[in-house]
């Protein structure tokens, strides 16, 4: 096991009806917030009716900023930086998914910062401050609600980046799994791959003796494997979405990684693929993934083995335990089109002339740079794992 | 699964050497700490020494005070709470295991309440303000590094009380597995079911549809029946040792309670049991949990099962399903024996006059009161149970 220091300040206030309490527990950080959200849904449910009633009675005033969307845009981030100046605000409240939520993240980060706010994201500078960050959850997938991390979309290029910091973890979120009852089918399916792809990412580790955390991930992909397809049959099955939005939380707050190097290379991959064609991330994943898989199992046959093993419950082949390995890659895939998720680019009616670019893309400009902690990825790894996507 | 708030605040400094880290992490709560321990093994180990060296180098200024005991002892935390008074502490430094940090813990809620802090612990005032609490783990055992509890012990009637609540969580505790290379196989057992009894107070719910705590604590279960016999077999296997310390903290920061209710009857029955008999906390878990489960099995059977199947590995007998619930009760009871601890009283010398007097402790001075989540005990049961450990 690796050193490592683990603290998780967001305050989870789950269950039932919980979004009532956001008026009171915002108000104990401040009394002026912008309240950020996506697209019309939240308006149609009601949801938006009992947040702001919850916020009036609670004395929170709020600013509002909608039209948040899937792969969060700069220049919407722009926008809520330049009201929450002119408003001196200085919390943001994100109702929504990681498209919400991440938004508010660099916005958190960009209203202190006197340069552009994609400077953080492009690695050309840190934050030092940032405004505190409170969400109410309507979509089990980023695991935003708890994470240190956003990720932005800049038209400009079609780039998609990631930041992670402690200073934008949220200081509160609400999950109420109600709340998840009317999401499509699509959506619940694309939140799960992203579930997923985040314990995987932690999963599969060149760090050998990281028995505990070994087993907290497959503890938490078994309640992701066996909960949602009944969220798929029954969508107003309390039980079965309460799982998967705690469990979503949990695979993506930091705790599954202690002590662990990580590999995202898949979301790595996947942000050049939703960057440049507008994809779903978890549907992305579900394709970049076992492609993934199947270009680097070889390098440790042993884990997943074990991945096919205790995940997947895969009688071991002892005489040809690289079929078991394979078996457990089958066996993630047949999920994946079990809840409706495209497991090919074609899939996604993505043709392949433009793998070269996401493979360039990825790798920096004169392809220096590698991807990945499991088995570090070079320009030519990537495009073979692409070409496996086809 | 049924509402719940979760919020962790402690910061966890964990791996090889990372008690060098304390003056500086320290000096960011406080320039002026009490230092708490127990016997001279922190002086002989030289870990004293490595501590002190860091808080100095920190400009950390500290008063101390050893002495800590297992079944930590009101009279100590007193002396403490006087010693803070006079030299204006404001932060509790604790080092060493659950005796250390849970006296510590008492002082923090003692020092600025005008009242006896024995107040807190049996139910006469809620404390509303405390002092911080950081810690430097040596036993994994209690978990008392990342939760809000304390137990002491108040000699005047050997009784043995808890206080839970969010003001005593440790705001930092440092891990370093190294530490436990030297504790003695008894004491290691002791720690392990301890951390076992912890999970198991969770694990036994009438909480329907909590499957995801349901798997995490599976998953803790298994990493501490996995590592603790490497521990004891290879006292300075790093790697088994760090299992077992971040394992046990994980078992009681809440995570694996969230969203049921819980059990805590033996625990409750235990205190008697330490509190008149001064045995090891951790022993006494290994002969009450295996007694208690003999005794509410009936009650639902499924769980037993599970947990038979899902920990302990047994194929189920479906054709009688109770053959199978009592095979994990066998299972637990034996791997408590191969770790070198007692399961019956008569092991720990202990006879069977005090049984009732016991039974009275536990349930009030009528009897009134019930004891446990899973099924409510009565006096006789408490009886019955204490028989079946005899």
């Amino acid at each position: 096991m690796e050193n490592f220091v683990f603290q998780n300040k967001t305050k989870i206030i789950f269950g039932r009806g919980t979004e009532s309490s956001v008026g009171e527990e915002t108000a104990a950080f401040a009394k002026k917030v912008l309240l950020h959200y996506g697209s019309g849904s939240v308006k149609k449910s009601g949801l938006y009716d009992r947040v702001t009633a919850s916020l009036k009675k609670a004395g929170v005033e709020f600013v509002e900023l909608g039209g948040a969307k899937p792969n969060p845009r700069l220049d919407l981030v722009k926008e809520g930086i330049e009201l929450c100046r002119k408003h001196g605000i200085k919390f943001l409240l994100a109702i929504g998914g990681g498209s919400a939520i991440d938004s508010a993240k660099a916005m958190a980060v960009g209203v202190p910062y006197s340069g552009d706010v994609w400077d953080f994201y492009c690695g050309k500078a840190v934050p030092k401050e940032a405004l505190d960050v409170g969400t109410v959850l309507t979509i089990p997938a980023a695991g935003s609600e708890s994470s240190p991390s956003s990720v932005v979309t800049n038209a400009d290029g079609g780039l998609k980046r990631g930041l992670t910091c402690e200073l934008i973890r949220p200081v509160l979120s609400i999950l109420n799994p109600e709340l998840t009852f009317t999401l499509p089918a699509y959506q619940t399916a694309c939140g799960a791959a992203d579930i997923m792809a985040h314990i995987m990412e932690r999963y599969f580790t060149t760090t050998k003796n990281a028995d505990f955390t070994d087993r907290l991930c497959e503890a938490t992909m078994k309640t992701i494997i066996h909960n949602v397809p009944e969220c798929l049959r029954n969508p107003q099955n309390y039980d079965a979405r309460a799982e998967v939005m705690w469990a979503g939380c949990v695979a993506h707050n930091d705790l599954l990684g202690t002590g662990r190097n990580q590999d995202w290379a898949s979301h790595q991959i996947e942000h050049e693929l939703s960057g440049m064609y507008d994809v779903a991330h978890g549907a992305g994943l579900a394709v970049i993934f076992p492609a993934w898989m199947k270009h680097v199992y070889k390098s440790n046959v042993n884990r997943f083995v074990q991945f096919a093993s205790r995940v997947w419950n895969i009688e071991i082949d002892f005489h040809n335990q690289e079929k078991t390995a394979l078996a457990g890659i089958a066996a993630l895939e047949s999920f994946f089109v079990s809840i409706g998720m495209p497991v090919r680019l074609k899939d996604m009616d993505i043709g392949d002339d433009k793998l070269e670019e996401m493979a360039d893309k990825c790798t920096g400009r004169n392809g220096s740079v590698t991807v990945g902690g499991f088995v570090p990825l070079h320009h030519k790894d990537i495009l073979e794992i692409l070409k496996l996507a086809r």
